[in-house]
């Protein structure tokens, strides 16, 4: 999205200046609508002219506009209502469905194996240790209740049951460090390093070991010491989850790396 | 893109169960290929049917089914060809490409105050720390002359260069890491931060500091000390940059949180 334009890899008849790929008209239109959202001349909640207004404005048909639009929907930077106040308007931006995309993204990548699993455990490292500090220095903020509630024992004979508790608990410190970039990072990558990249199936000293840490850090956050709790949520990774999605011998060598 | 159907807000006669809401046809036949590829049923590289193939299968037309496409090309899933040999192919994940998809969303959070320059601060100490440590644990890996060549010294009343020469180490370190998550997340959280939330124009003491603080991180880098390496990154957002992004009082406090 950054480079509009990209040098053709082709080779050219000598004489002539380097040339530019031909774009699209309806990545042409994307990109100025992109421009003027991110700038902030069209702002948060506007409505944008309709296809027939700026259709002849850009020289395009309307289903130009309309491919254009699509696009900047996909990017979820504009919304379209229907009926007769309907239309494409700036969309407020929202951490939350962020993370889709980043799910996406994140998944393709552990798919083609281009990111391994250390790669994601470290990653997850760098977001969830300063994300369990800042959750600490607010006491646990207003996440108060339901780090408590995904905290809470449950039997480690049910797989799915226990699956669910870590997934809420690890969730729960994100959103709980009142970072929203944290929040919006650090769940994907946990997510998909878990879909992805478990190994073995865990068995019930795992998940009784598992549940012991969260409970000890929840303490730690609740409490207010920071250090403690960077420490709790970094050794946890290291020492708890890192052996079972590493291979045994990296596991034991190094932890989660960094 | 994770949930494809919600349920709606409106009211609903009573005697009704929940509803969801219709999803457009391009939208459902997009849902479908996505899961497709990111399951891995859709190697790599592979061909999709043509849009005269699939329309009949799914049972829209054949612009619904190109519609479907272009959506996935937003998300780098697929991309398309030219030509006799063309169509549209599973597309080989690239964690730089994703990098533009992060910049525009990550400015738009910054844009509309939905994530202050404290939190993207808080994010960049997050990944840059562990980054350097990683690094250094390479001790520069393949990266030891960009390394280099970015942390030399330009002139500080150069404001351009100055700022780019910063940009650059940043992003050398993320590189060096070895680790594609990192980068992926790290150079956009760091370029919005640094587009959005520079408050003032720093001066030639900034630069000067700026760049003997890259020096000392190269140094720790390339001798391999991988807990000074993070200390001096880190110490280097908290007390070198902070107090350009964050307003006076608060940058005193506490420099960059966490």
């Amino acid at each position: 999205m950054a480079a509009k334009t990209t040098p053709t890899g082709a080779s050219r008849p000598s004489g002539l200046p380097p040339l530019r790929r031909v774009q699209s008209s309806y990545i042409q239109v994307a990109d100025q609508l992109r421009d003027l959202i991110l700038r902030g001349d069209l702002a948060v909640g506007q409505k944008l002219p309709s296809e027939a207004e700026m259709a002849p404005l850009l020289g395009v048909s309307r289903s130009t506009i309309r491919e254009a639009l699509r696009i900047l929907t996909t990017e979820h930077l504009i919304e379209t209502r229907r009926g007769i106040q309907g239309g494409a308007f700036v969309a407020v931006p929202d951490s939350e469905r962020l993370e889709g995309m980043f799910n996406t993204s994140f998944s393709m990548l552990a798919l083609t194996n281009q990111v391994d699993a250390r790669s994601f455990l470290q990653a997850m490292r760098a977001l969830e240790g300063p994300a369990a500090a800042l959750a600490a220095a607010a006491r646990g903020g207003d996440q108060v209740e339901e780090l408590k509630r995904t905290a809470a024992m449950v039997d480690p004979a049910d797989q799915e049951a226990a699956m669910q508790q870590s997934a809420d608990f690890h969730s729960a410190i994100l959103r709980a460090s009142g970072n929203k970039l944290l929040e919006a990072m650090g769940r994907p990558v946990s997510a998909v390093a878990r879909s992805k990249f478990r190994r073995t199936v865990p068995g019930l000293e795992f998940w009784e070991r598992n549940q012991r840490a969260h409970q000890e850090l929840l303490k730690a956050i609740l409490a207010g010491d920071e250090n403690l709790a960077y420490e709790l949520a970094t050794r946890h990774i290291d020492e708890d989850l890192s052996p079972y999605y590493l291979p045994p011998e990296e596991a034991d060598r190094d932890g989660a790396g960094a």
